[in-house]
């Protein structure tokens, strides 16, 4: 349903952007792993708003409380509640979009679809609602390493046309979190922030691409027909708020290619059956197969901007919009974890499918 | 799990290429509709191997037989079964590849995972499996259509750099079916029967991009957070055999402009809120607004050739494959109707849970 | 999953007994139905302990805070969440508990499945748990009553041997609630007081019978084949703890009699189709008739005694253990709001289905 | 949904009695277990029509196929779908019912849910749909017994008024297998034998009780919260048709004692944690504690008999129904292998979930 996602390692999120706060409920986390709430907020502070000049400036320490399921530093194999207070609201900032729609916003499906929306904020539909994905994800990060040294790193590939250099093959979470922009290449990540804050100054906005890669990810994950793997890190991505476009490998790029141009060649390391080339990003058939997993999300400029836009009322009158309130000039640096956390998500519940039917008999 | 899709129109598919059948479990179908075996066989026709000179020339009629569920030309709302029996299997032609694991195949992940596959063939990761998800897909559609009056058209936008252009407001089903590539442009469609027909000859392979359109679409289906509209039409792409990227709207190119440049402006049409412009691809914030949905998927080049290719034998052996077997140069004409069904499954799901939730106080 | 219920109006339960709190997240609840958290509270009193002298002395007022999902006092669509906090805890009084398990309670099997649990007080199988059931309850009831004039009412049928006449089909929700072990028949009621109140004295405890009626339940409801009306109270009500067996209409009973004496015969009354009698309770071949469903669960006593009972400690070494702690001596009273939140969450669940699939076409 | 069971070993039903087959899909299978059609059939063999005397006289050989998931005699993984052709129908019988409602079954809610049903016998409310559960539950057994030496052993316990004194701790397949009506007793076999003989030749029906016992189940199988084993044991055996009462343990009798003469106390036996008592039926808290799990399921008499009954028709006319077909006097015998097929469902399912989360770390 909606506001769950994952099949055995489960996630069910919950709250919006002005209220009592969000959070997620985690089921079916296997016990006795090791986790604190200052391991949590590690990843909350990489998504936080407020953390640099190019994202919003609306603060938010977006502490955390693990209200259950956790026993003396343990996990008890019981339901996992996290919750984290809202605290700077600004409903005011709002009360312009309480009639006129944001174009290219959440505001006029949800009236169409419930009749009613919390037009304080994105309500639901605001990147807030991400704050449960992220701590969920800080639990599947930490069972991925501990049970199989899976290594999971995002990064900002691309901003408007500025593509950098990169390779998934070696890139680390130093690198990326080296810079507010969250690009591993310096000098591109320079280049990138020149442009957001440009962007920023104008009223207006940019998007991007995000990679992430995936290393040390045993071979036999995910299932065949609905539940492939890149099917289900697709939905995940695509699933992140401002998300337009998804490929796994070599994406739309591969479709150039000819089928002996494409294929991934076969040969034996160490006794280990491996590819020569990665053009799969590391799942056939929806399997993984112990290469690296490589995927790329592309997010939209963010829709929210102060320029004046056409637009109409709830009830359909035309009128004009300049948004007020606090908002990113671009999503990229903080979807950098979210990616991540979907990754981590989808893997962990395969990693569980897959320990449930096939170390059975 | 894995060969299950959908929350309430939910269909379960089964069969491998080479054994006894494939087939479907459709669960959840409203009552009282009317449907035939050959309103369903019209689809599966559009999907069969054998069908042109640029497909396989595997023969298969595919003929369907309704199992269950259907009682005097009427749907009863109990589960529908229906059942495709493989008949032109030719099983040695796979003795080779029961040693040699096919290069970019499943035959090297399904062993790893499962420790078994059904080498005669594809197995389950053969398109055969689709059969079940094309005969529950014409059945959604037809609700859909009857429902809403949804018209849903997919077509080859691209064949490796051939790309066609074509208006998705207006393509018709008929430009589609008039040629064998399903490229409704006839210029661009000649240049494509050819690129395929001669990259067949050479026992290479080629792939593309099928875009895909759903025309009246009622405003308000699909679910903020994980159950977005392109999230469940994402998963649902990705989960078709050979498929690399996804794109709603403006997609990848998306990236490339500024907010005020990419966010589609409101106004007010004989009542009704649409956009001026449609980058958003006809969803917003994951629930549908009214306009035109449009999505593109790239599939990569088939990954059985001809052609000779280096691998390793299920023992980890280094050796040699040119594949025999009857397979196709190019999936895309074939995977357009397969794409269709996926995006009729997904929209009559939603359709049935916005019932549910929104049609009730 | 282990606590999620539900399949469209789907509740997952948080929080142990002692520890941050309990509550409850609510997907897939209709829009705009007004609600309050005064509302809720109302069926939180009849489920909280330390409402009476036969109910535990553990004093918790249980005041409920509406995180999520309601604006303006109405829902918004999007998911509810419901926090309690815990206040009243004694740790202290678990500390024997922590190392001898007490007989026929969860605290050996938690260990034995988790190889953990958090043993101030019952942790997860604490009846406090209960709070997000009865709380996303009263919102199912609404809908119910709202949508279709629903009315649930469950009652003390049984204490021990002592049984009470009452009938299903007349019972008031104002006679359950004017005694404190919520047994409509006052002579009964007085008698099962006594009873409770001097097992209590003795340290000891006793069980029984809940019964339930809904009455102005659609046709239509349930689904034939796994998802019947009757099995998913079943599951519903053998959900809650201490449950040890549930009935529907004539239920053990009935297997006394023969066909022609048991089955409900047909007559039309006013234009509608209805039976003479109601062996059936409600639900023929899985889908409700319209007739008042009536089900009954029976509760063993109480498993937390004060009497010394021999059991042993978690490394198996023999000890007896006096249970300290605050327990009921009877959990019927308490069961009751329990009971109908169960089959209002089930009713509500499948008011949707039905509304999903069978007013579509 | 309503055709679907379980959460990992999940099952699909599909079929009506009259039309093309029933069949069951399975999905979540372990890899390389070894199992061919004749073992299913065995299964099926309990199960089927025309088996004895006191049986429906249907001939059906209910001969299976197994059209997908098992490649040279062991499973793959992948789907495995059974199917079974429907052969001796005889539509003509059901003339009657196609306008008179059989009281007390599932004709007069089929229309009112759905606005149809299949009339040519019971259609999907028809026992016959129970052969997927068989056939599936033959799987199940399997993979219980070797994996954990897990017995499953049903026998009825009760027809109408006898009661058969029956241990379940010692009690064996030959025991139940060597009489007709599957009561291990021999004395009583032959009074219940005599009894139904009876009631056959009255064209009346009687109903009853079956026992089912599972033995060296593991402990830890089943979850906190919703997914109690007991809750899902119960709303296995309550989707049965006929069924209307389900116990665990110590079941409604349990209400009558007292905490202390209720609770199961432990002890040390040859190092492992046992109960002295079982009166938990083998689960306490939800989760199995390795004592056999023990529960009853009480069935109706057969709605459909042969005695002229007052009813009406579709229309609400009133009527009189005397009813033709072939029908089971008593469903108790057949109903033997259906409960033991949900006990395996159940528990291989919670096997499969326990491996998942608690062998992972």
């Amino acid at each position: 349903m909606a506001s769950t996602f994952g099949h055995l390692f489960r996630i069910t999120t919950f709250g919006e952007s002005h209220g009592g706060g969000v959070g997620v409920v985690i089921d079916g986390c296997p016990p006795l792993l090791e986790i604190s709430a200052q391991e949590i907020q590690v990843e909350l502070e990489r998504r936080r708003p407020g953390q640099s000049r190019i994202t919003t400036p609306r603060q938010e320490a977006d502490t955390c409380e693990i209200l259950a399921g956790v026993f003396e530093g343990k996990t008890l194999g019981t339901p996992i509640c996290i919750l984290v207070r809202n605290k700077d609201t600004r409903p005011q900032d709002y009360s312009e979009m309480a009639k006129a729609y944001r174009p290219s916003h959440a505001d006029a499906t949800y009236d169409a679809k419930y009749g009613i929306r919390n037009w304080q904020g994105g309500g639901r539909s605001s990147a807030r609602e991400t704050i449960g994905r992220v701590a969920a994800g800080a639990i599947a990060k930490k069972i991925l390493l501990q049970v199989a040294g899976v290594e999971i790193v995002g990064y900002v590939k691309q901003i408007k046309d500025l593509e950098a250099p990169i390779d998934p093959d070696q890139v680390t979470l130093e690198q990326v979190e080296s810079n507010i922009v969250r690009c591993p290449d310096p000098v591109y990540a320079e280049k990138m922030i020149d442009l957001i804050d440009q962007i920023r100054r104008t009223a207006n906005s940019v998007g991007g691409v995000v990679e992430c890669v995936a290393r040390n990810v045993p071979k036999g994950l995910g299932e065949p027909v609905f539940d492939k793997l890149e099917a289900d890190l697709a939905k995940g991505a695509m699933s992140l708020p401002a998300s337009k476009g998804f490929e796994i490998g070599s994406g739309f790029a591969g479709t150039l290619l000819t089928g002996q141009e494409h294929n991934d060649e076969f040969y034996t390391h160490n006794g280990e059956i491996r590819t020569v080339t990665n053009r799969s990003g590391g799942i056939q058939g929806g399997i993984s197969n112990g290469e690296n997993i490589v995927l790329r999300v592309a997010f939209k400029p963010t829709a929210t901007i102060g320029k004046e836009q056409r637009t109409v009322t709830s009830n359909g009158e035309a009128t004009t919009l300049a948004a007020k309130g606090r908002h990113d000039p671009c999503v990229l640096p903080r979807a950098v974890p979210m990616v991540e956390a979907m990754v981590a998500l989808v893997l962990c519940d395969h990693l569980l499918r897959h320990q449930a039917q096939c170390n059975m008999l």
